[in-house]
């Protein structure tokens, strides 16, 4: 008989399963349940709809229901499931009720952290997630003239930029003392501000959220510095593990509030998997478990889960976390810890910075590229990286992940070979310079 | 006494050398000779001006004679020299006599493969290099109707782009079946082949250079497959070491044709090292020396030869050689073998290959990626790597560099992290895709 296999959320990491579970097993009946009308698209992609860089949201769906039902897995939308027993294998389904399995995936994804604050019930209080609301929410926008981003989180970045794009007043609060101030150092997001202020960004720092504040709909958010009059808040607030059925289940949860799971994704649960946002995974470098990630970790933490669940066998590597974005007219990106992050928890390291360029200097389009890399003191060991620039930092994000992974060095980067031609590649590689900083530093 | 340090040679390896001689020990007496008039620009930007990328000849330069002068180099301009002796530790130079030295470096650069026919004397042949040269010859270009190119190599494809790009008729002859036969593999060269068709372009493989055909003037250029009337032709011929002096001194010539030098760049000859284009070094896969490299690989080198000629002590490492260009509208570039490559030599591989893009594949500008990894079996240690696409192919060139170095394996690739963000970078990377389509071809 055909092993059931029930995937519990219809996300990256839920649909990277089901799909890697019928690969795995051609003839396992694979399930997936979720609360929400689709599947298969991507809700990174919301932000640039609103910005108007992508022309409509229908781009961002992957694929069609049909698509999916000729995969042979099998979906049922818009139903919730409202609790599983693991000794019992069995999902419970509203509407559905007992449903039996033989191995069950949990991808439940993550909540907004609440603001914690009152008038969270508002009208104008938008949760970028779920693309049927973005679409409706991309009609408000239209007659917004006034928009606060809650929290400069790598969404609300992005959101801030969106709205400037859109024409709206857009303002920005956050308690840091910069954007994305856990992630990032304020010499790397520096040019970043810029940009959003020469757009007409107002940005707020040090600045806690008190309140919503309006009668039925917002009409204002009040702050720390006073209120600031709006008619939208974009609220980007810290994605929590949404792991409320899996602890009610009993499944461990970990530090970070995620899943706990073993390199093959397994839960503490006997026949459970887990995998995506509802999880936290060991970081390569300290070991200590992290959450919260991106849609492209939630999704190859799928494929490990569903290859696992169907009985083959796949391990995921602790991550190093690599991670780009858009951000006004810069692209900034990095690698694990940035200067600010590995001071705050007391993790030694040696830094290093350069400030190179794209191409060849006489090539049109020339940019800057500012590196940053923090490495372990004495084994020099690549730890940390952080980039700003226009071009390149994705890929260099990438490399610079593997080498916090595979233990490369200050001194191998300090004398990396690089591609030189005019159009693409300068004559030096500023993660080489960054590296070669680092190592005159150090007096070597 | 300061030490009296002689660089033969302003190229990009001979100004790195001085340059880094000062700067191990800023009392020392650097003096550079060259035969030309200028130092301190890059050829490397010739095409591109010819393309009209780049507006003009002087965006080329990079310091000027003050500069240097500042630095305490003392440059010998249009000046030859004519042997030198490592015994007597003398150079003679034309003009001067012979004048003593400490310590010497030998950074005489490549001459162009003579191309063997008759004609080769004719007016309207140009050799790509000397800058004062490319001013003049972009004159003639003005007046060209129709160019061959001679040979396919890294030049021969920026300059069939910049003709076609200049508006003039273009062909390119070259013996091989395809264009840069040796390092790229057809299915990677294919879309540059087709989009320089789509620019007009000739393309003629398999056909051998028979001749020089004209009456004092170049009129048409004679190959196995008949005449191509022409008013210009680009003789792109491989870049061969030039050691004459430094082969009439004794010193020490290897397999690849170049001078041979210790890891510190040191020659077969007492107080005299060498760098750039003139000496080989090996590779890190095959230990087998190469030949003729990148103006980067030149500088690096010239920068090792300066600071340990001056006292100070770093090594070079065996090369990976990341390579990239633009050719027709695409980026190409790889490292170390292609496929067509480690067939040729003999080397044991196997190879995966991945059509990923380079943004979400709805966002606007996405364009595909393809890379073909290269692998020992058993091992699955990277050892080569293709790729062609429209942007981020220096960076990920780059990248295997190092890996191929360290020894960063395909399942290591195949399980890589990658940065997820809609404008910069796909859900997949294309490399790990590659990666994991040789693990899937294994069967593993």
């Amino acid at each position: 008989m055909a092993q059931r296999i029930v995937v519990v959320g219809g996300g990256a990491a839920g649909m990277g399963a089901a799909g890697a579970a019928r690969g795995a097993d051609p003839s396992a009946d694979v399930r997936v349940y979720t609360e929400f009308e689709d599947v298969g698209y991507s809700p990174c992609g919301i932000p640039y709809v609103h910005g108007k860089e992508i022309p409509d949201f229908e781009r961002l769906f992957l694929a069609t229901r049909e698509a999916y039902a000729g995969q042979g897995i099998d979906i049922h939308y818009e139903t919730r499931v409202t609790g599983f027993s693991a000794e019992h294998k069995t999902v419970s389904v509203h509407g559905e009720g007992e449903i039996g399995y033989d191995r069950l995936i949990v991808a439940t994804g993550f909540n907004y952290a609440s603001p914690g604050v009152p008038g969270a019930d508002l009208d104008g209080l938008y949760y970028v997630k779920n693309i049927r609301r973005a679409i409706e929410w991309d009609k408000v926008l239209d007659g917004v003239r006034a928009a606060v981003v809650v929290e400069a989180s790598p969404l609300g970045l992005e959101m801030v930029t969106a709205l400037c794009h859109r024409g709206i007043e857009t303002h920005l609060i956050d308690p840091g003392a910069w954007a994305l101030s856990v992630a990032t150092d304020p010499d790397i997001i520096a040019p970043v501000q810029e940009s959003w202020q020469e757009k007409g960004a107002k940005l707020h720092f040090n600045t806690t959220l008190k309140g919503f504040v309006g009668e039925g709909s917002l009409r204002a958010v009040a702050t720390s510095a006073g209120e600031i009059a709006c008619d939208l808040a974009v609220v980007c607030t810290k994605k929590e593990a949404n792991t409320s059925l899996a602890r009610a289940a009993g499944l461990r949860i970990g530090s970070a509030g995620g899943l706990i799971v073993d390199e093959r994704m397994h839960t503490s649960a006997p026949g459970v998997w887990a995998a995506g946002d509802c999880i936290e995974v060991p970081h390569s470098v300290t070991d200590i478990p992290i959450q919260g990630l991106s849609g492209s970790h939630a999704y190859s933490q799928g494929k490990v889960a569903g290859t696992n669940a169907a009985g083959g066998d796949r391990r995921y590597q602790p991550v190093s976390v690599p991670w780009g974005m858009v951000a006004g007219d810069w692209m900034i990106g990095g690698v694990s810890f940035s200067e600010t992050l590995a001071t705050a928890l007391g993790i030694p390291h040696v830094v290093g910075v350069a400030e190179g360029i794209s191409r060849a200097r006489y090539y049109p389009g020339v940019e800057k590229v500012r590196v940053k890399l923090l490495a372990e003191p004495g084994s020099l060991r690549l730890i940390g990286a952080q980039m700003v620039g226009r071009e390149g930092i994705k890929e260099r994000a990438d490399f610079l992940a593997m080498a916090v992974r595979t233990g490369i060095t200050i001194n191998d980067l300090a004398t990396m070979e690089n591609v030189y031609s005019p159009p693409i590649g300068a004559l030096n590689e500023p993660i080489a310079l960054a590296a070669q900083s680092l190592l005159a530093g150090l007096g070597s």
